[in-house]
């Protein structure tokens, strides 16, 4: 008595797969599950094709992609059966499962500013989205689409005519003269500096952190088992006072010279000389995140430090501020020594972002749109700030605002009286997500109660009624 | 005497950059080229304004600037005067030149197969455009760039819809079912590659290779000083009695069973059972790399490795060949607790691939565009193969073929009485590339003239016509 006649209950469904791919499927399934066993005959395909109603070709079709599979077999004139092999094939699942523990590398947790429900968020570094040109960049999306693409790889520095437009605009914008050889195009710029840190730093090393300092970027050198410097922040930027005198080797320096982030300080010209020199006598590499660079207010540019010193500073860029984070496109302009590994490297990590993209974002900036689009954002984010900084003067508490006029958040400092912790709190009650300073330092300071106010995608209303829920005392 | 009676010579376009900025600009270089020197007093915004032919406010706001920089200082009631500071910040190049070579980490230069200006360019892994539905995919990616962009990251992991519709079209075209959350969006396999292993590998290890093999995916293993364990290949895929028995610890396994790049064979059910049962007995993962799994023209589907030990294999796949490479789109199929630290190794290196290639892309699957493209490709390869096939059978030599009638290209073996270089060599005279098989092989072989013909891109003339050149010995 062949299998058959034991109702297999089998079914295909003529809308869903491939039925020669449905009948092979449940051929394997009855062999993992044991309803056909090795050395069992399978049922003839005259009987398959009747039950299944189905054609006899499509049954036969299905079974010679088993027996060429080698989970069945053909004897001349004795029919099809289960090989001996079949079961390794058709359900092994429970023969290969590890039989260790797998040694992974110690990968920290991101550091990311915890995602949040509450109505008003002033997680900083969100751009606003109300005024973004969405025809206008459609339009230049479109107009990318319609390249015919090409067979071949991408230039591992990414889309050579927005590395030319990036360079142009680098030069008008912020005075820094580079050439397209010397940009890559990177998903963001931690990805950048990941890279960097890849070509540079080895656990025996250490890298100089600004403290307080991003996370994200922090993590990424400590990832290495390179040790942290921290140097402190003040008013003129990174303390260079703090500048280590001796210990482990260092090979790069992160600092966010335009606007620290979070405390908002420009990095003085003198405290840019003598980092720049400790650089250049210490053999490292100073990583310039220039994260928000486009936002200034009533504050005076100050030339990157990339301009003085082109082949100790690698100059990171972002268009997450000043277009959105999901576009994930940022640069680095690295020395030229260093451009050249960092693009085998590349190559070995995925080649560069999409073409769709990159050609897209070269139309926006060819066209004046980005430019025209962080003109108007910069005055939508002045009043933003301005917003904030009425609030906070309309406080009955006497707190002072910390920083530049600049940027796309702002910490406000209230009296010593009052606990960050417990204002985060108080205000998770409300409604308010806001982040203490204290998260983006390393150690613990006395009275360091401020909070990190961004404002960049809030309502005017929203930023007024935050902050009182936060800050008022009534 | 005021310096601005010494002229000056400068010139500021109405056209440019905005005046404010020319006018500073003009007077940093001045300083940084000792027109203007420390002490010295800056012509008076009126004698300026009147060179320059600009308003004086203009002017002022320009001076105003470098004040703010440290350039100039104002002394009340006695003008404005060049800082003893200024030629820090003016001009600093010379001073900042790094003082050591940097000692950079060894990358490996990446093996890519030479680029070509040959007409006739056999180079294996492109995929023809000819046939690629451009007015469809500018459908699907103008669908993707309406949707307003969010302020916030994306899913380290990519875009949830493309993760779905990957999920979806694994099963139903590879028999591989797994979970959105299992997978993870990279900017191409070797992305992936590179992550995995980050993750897992250290100088310490072994990886075990097959020979000859894909490059790229070589050096990113011996990027990491790990050492390579190599395994021949034959018609039955890798050659599973070479597994080592003892020596470094094993992480990661490389493979390409359903055809093996370059040689074309399939791993057989028999040693895939091995090489799985020695993955787990080892602690090893089985990096599955399906680099052209949807091209198959007469051969039977065998499902991939991952369907028989989901916890023991990464699956690797890409859209570079079923679309394009600038796409820069491929996943993995990973071990759940390995895809929870690759996502948060990727947000340390990148995040993600843009929003709107992913999304353009999940349109295009979502709509059956893929696969309709797929299916209509291959049909298109199918009849490129059979030229070449025709082609090698008309030749006066007997050349034999080696590998599955499957993929993008094909190993023509030559009699041993001919050389591979010399024919590499006649075929750049005739304007004809092609690799030898040996370029992707460790340590010599006798007799190993086999050729790669990649026939994907090319015209059936051209295939034709190459293949002459190359082997005819007319």
């Amino acid at each position: 008595m062949v299998k058959s006649e034991i109702q297999l209950k089998w079914e295909v469904s003529p809308d869903g797969e491939p039925l020669t791919y449905q009948i092979s499927e449940l051929i394997r399934q009855a062999i993992s599950e044991g309803s056909l066993r090795p050395g069992d005959r399978v049922p003839p395909t005259r009987h398959l094709a009747n039950d299944l109603r189905v054609s006899r070709g499509t049954v036969t079709t299905a079974i010679e992609l088993l027996v060429a599979e080698g989970l069945l077999e053909t004897r001349i004139g004795a029919g099809t059966y289960v090989s001996h092999d079949a079961v390794l094939g058709a359900d092994s699942f429970q023969y290969f499962e590890p039989q260790h523990s797998l040694d992974l590398k110690n990968v920290p947790i991101p550091d990311r500013d915890l995602t949040t429900d509450a109505k008003i968020d002033f997680t900083p570094c969100r751009p606003s989205l109300e005024a973004f040109p969405m025809n206008v960049w459609r339009r230049c999306v479109s107009l990318a689409s319609s390249a015919l693409p090409s067979p071949d790889y991408d230039d591992p520095q990414g889309n050579e005519r927005l590395r030319i437009e990036i360079a142009d605009y680098l030069r008008r914008a912020r005075g820094l003269t580079t050439d397209p050889s010397q940009i890559m195009i990177t998903n963001g710029a931690t990805h950048a500096m990941h890279m960097l840190t890849e070509l540079l730093v080895s656990s025996e090393d250490q890298v100089i952190f600004e403290n307080p300092g991003y996370p994200l970027a922090r993590q990424i050198f400590t990832s290495t088992g390179a040790k942290l410097h921290f140097c402190d922040v003040d008013e003129d930027g990174l303390v260079t006072d703090q500048l280590p005198n001796s210990g482990r080797p260092t090979k790069l320096i992160y600092t966010t010279p335009s606007h620290q982030f979070p405390l908002g300080s420009r990095l003085s010209l003198r405290r840019r000389h003598t980092l720049l020199r400790w650089a250049a006598e210490n053999g490292a590499i100073i990583i310039e995140d220039d994260y928000d660079g486009e936002y200034r207010y009533d504050v005076p540019p100050l030339a990157p430090m990339a301009v003085m010193a082109p082949d100790l500073v690698a100059y990171c860029g972002t268009f997450s501020k000043t277009m959105f984070p999901g576009l994930r496109v940022g640069y680095v302009v690295a020395p030229k020594h260093i451009m050249e590994k960092m693009a085998w490297l590349r190559k070995l990590t995925g080649y560069a972002q999409g073409t769709l993209t990159q050609s897209a974002l070269a139309n926006f900036i060819a066209q004046g749109h980005f430019e025209r689009h962080v003109h108007r954002m910069r005055r939508v984010y002045a009043e933003k700030r301005r917003t904030v900084l009425h609030a906070v003067s309309n406080l009955e508490i006497d707190a002072t605002i910390v920083g530049l006029d600049s940027g796309l958040s702002v910490v406000v400092q209230p009296p010593q009286s009052f606990n960050a912790k417990a204002i985060v709190k108080r205000g998770m009650e409300k409604d308010v997500f806001v982040i203490p300073v204290s998260r983006y330092r390393e150690g613990r300071r006395k009275h360091d109660n401020g909070l990190v106010i961004g404002y960049s995608a809030l309502t005017h209303d929203q930023i007024e009624g935050g902050i009182h829920r936060l800050l008022s005392t009534e």
